[in-house]
Formats: C-alpha cells, structure tokens, sequence
C-alpha cells in the first residue's frame, strides 16, 4: 500500500503476460512490514520475483520487463536510447527525490502537537521556499518543456512503432504526483501526457487489479 | 562545488581519455548558477558535452562514457548485468535520496534563529527517528551485507578482468556521504571497498584534477 508499484503493474497489463500481485501493508512508521524484508533484505515496494530471481527498483524492474517479454515492443529507437535512460534515471534519482521531499515539508507541521505547529509551519516553509520549491519547480518544468517539444509523442519519444518505453512507465507516476501536490499547472502538456497514459486500457487493467 | 561530479572525474581518469572540467559555484540558495541552465536545462551537475551530446543524471553518464569510451573494460559480466542496473539504480534512486534527506534534517536545526532550536530539533530529530533513519540504516546495511559477501570484489561483481563497473563508480560517493554522516561502522566491508576505490591511482589523480 502506498507504494509506487502501479507503474509495474500497468506495464505487465501492457506486455500481456500472467502475474501475481502479493500486498505487503506498511507498518504504523510508515515503512514496508518484516515479511517484505524476507522477499529483498532492502524491504522496499515495487519488488518482482521471476523464477528464481528477485529484482528491485522499479527502473531496474522496468527494463527487465521490457527486454525480457516485450517481444520488441517499448524499446526506443537508437535515435532514442538516450533520451529513454535519462528519463528513466530522472524519474526516482531526481524528480521523485524532490517530490516525497515537498511531501515530507508538507506533512511534517501536521503531524506535531498543535502548540508547536506555527512555527514548525514556519521552519518548513522556509526550507520549502528556499531550496524545496525550486528543485521541484525545474523538474516540472523541464518535463513540461520536452512533452510540450514532443506534442502528441511519449518523453523520450517512444519506440518505433509510436508506443511507450520505459521512461514514460517511470514517469507518469512521479507527474501525478506532482499534480498531487498542486505543482502541475491546469492546461500542461504534462496533464495531457498522464491523460493519454492513464486512458490506455492497459493502464485501466491495472488501476481494477492494482492491490490495495 | 558541493556536486555530485567526481565519480564521474574518476570514471574518465580509469577510462584514459582527455577532457576538461568548467566548475560553476551554487548560488547562496545552494542551487545552481544560471550559467549551469544555459548547458542544461535541469541546471544540476553533474553533465557532460561530448561533442554535440548534452548528458546528465549520473547513472546515465556512467553508463554512456563506459559504453562508449571503454573498449569493453568496465563492462560487466552477463551474470553480474542485473546487480550492475541495480546498484547504479539504487545509488541515486534509494541511497543518496536518504542521505540527503539525512542531512537536511541535521542541518535545519542549525540554521534556525538560536531561540526555537531547541523546538527544531525535537521535530527534526522525532522525524529522523521514525523515517530517516530507519531508511538510511537498512539502505547502508544492504550494501555492507553485499560487499562482505563479495570478499576483495565489487559491489556487483566486477567486470571479466576484475575491475570495477558502473555500480562501483555510482555507489563509492554515496557510501563515502554515508561515512561522513557517522552511519557507517568503523570496521566495515563498506570501509574497506571506500579505501579500494579511493587508493587507486586513476581516484588520486581525479582528486587532484577534480575541481572546486
């Protein structure tokens, strides 16, 4: 629960093949419950297994997928092979760093005794100001720029036959949460591009079986 | 100054080929000059100009100056191929994203008027407690779990003649973070694979060329 796993979910939807969803509930801290740890000593969520192997991070996952079962499908083009490995990195090594950061930011004045909540909102919003926003903001941007540059296309400009690859698997969950947290703006090529990625009945599939 | 740039230093220092290093100093807000937007639009470093080639995220940049410039050296093995995604994965995407958030919350309290510091740090510490420090611990005893296992080896295993592959020079700088933070043992395999990275010549000389 509260993971981001979806995202696999969607691309196995998509690749067509049979799999099984096992749901491990977080703890009261927030973090993965003992038996996740028995499946990968990280305990985090998304985790696969196939056949013998065990495969974390969910860029890693992705990948594996794609090369393993796709048959050719969602692979980029040469000319796209790049751009495809960056989106992919940028996705949790930059843009959901800076994402589950603004969350944290956001959160934290909630979450302490109600005396002390004026100025925990004044430290955090002062650190989300000063060096929170900005990296969201640029991340935002930037994605915003390329999807506008791509018009109807994916982030990294698809595979050879106009369908996504492993950077849109990775970023359309990041994006949403960015929308989320109201940092989207209402007539972005980014809502467009989470529109035209969500309304794909793979991704439907996915949502209905998608665990708790 | 203050980035994320000298894995990358190393890496073209083990790779034998000419380069030039332009610094850029982060502004008073910690974030990137302007003249870093003008070379990518992220405006982050590490990034690369390889002819007409712009290259960021490092994981990406690893893996591309390996390919390219690595006549096959560097390249890891087919049965190490899914640990060398996963640890250049995890470096940036589950490692270094806890790092910082760990050093956020010890340096907020600092920064603070001096007469709510006491109140800042119960929040901060309360915060790094529960979810901080529970991550970076499990993320830092995954890696030492791995490297005692791999005895003299790399994290994944190494390349066919035994040299170190992208995993390696994506995870040495977050470990080394990790020991400045003081979450590391002293007599650990972590310690031991630092002082392995760090005693080759290819390391030294990237120290002294490695900028600001």
């Amino acid at each position: 629960n509260r993971s981001r796993s979806l995202r696999i979910v969607w691309l196995l939807e998509e690749l067509n093949i049979p799999y099984e969803i096992k749901n491990y509930i977080r703890g009261a801290d927030g973090l993965a419950p003992k038996e996740l740890l028995d499946v990968h000593p990280l305990g985090k969520s998304p985790v696969i297994s196939d056949g013998d192997r065990v495969i974390a991070e969910s860029g890693v996952i992705v990948d594996y997928l794609i090369k393993k079962y796709g048959n050719g499908k969602f692979l980029p083009t040469e000319e796209n092979y790049l751009d495809n490995e960056y989106w992919n990195h940028f996705s949790e090594g930059t843009l959901m760093s800076a994402v589950v950061m603004k969350v944290i930011f956001t959160k934290i004045p909630a979450q302490v005794p109600f005396f002390i909540r004026p100025l925990a909102n004044m430290i955090c919003s002062g650190f989300d100001a000063g060096y929170v926003k900005p990296n969201v903001d640029r991340s935002v941007a930037f994605s915003e720029d390329t999807l506008k540059k791509r018009g109807d296309g994916w982030i990294a400009g698809g595979d050879k036959d106009g369908n996504p690859t492993a950077a849109d698997f990775m970023m359309v969950f990041p994006l949403q949460a960015g929308v989320g947290l109201g940092v989207v703006p209402e007539d972005s090529a980014i809502k467009a591009y989470i529109a035209r990625a969500t309304g794909r009945d793979a991704y439907k599939r996915a949502v209905e079986r998608g665990g708790v």
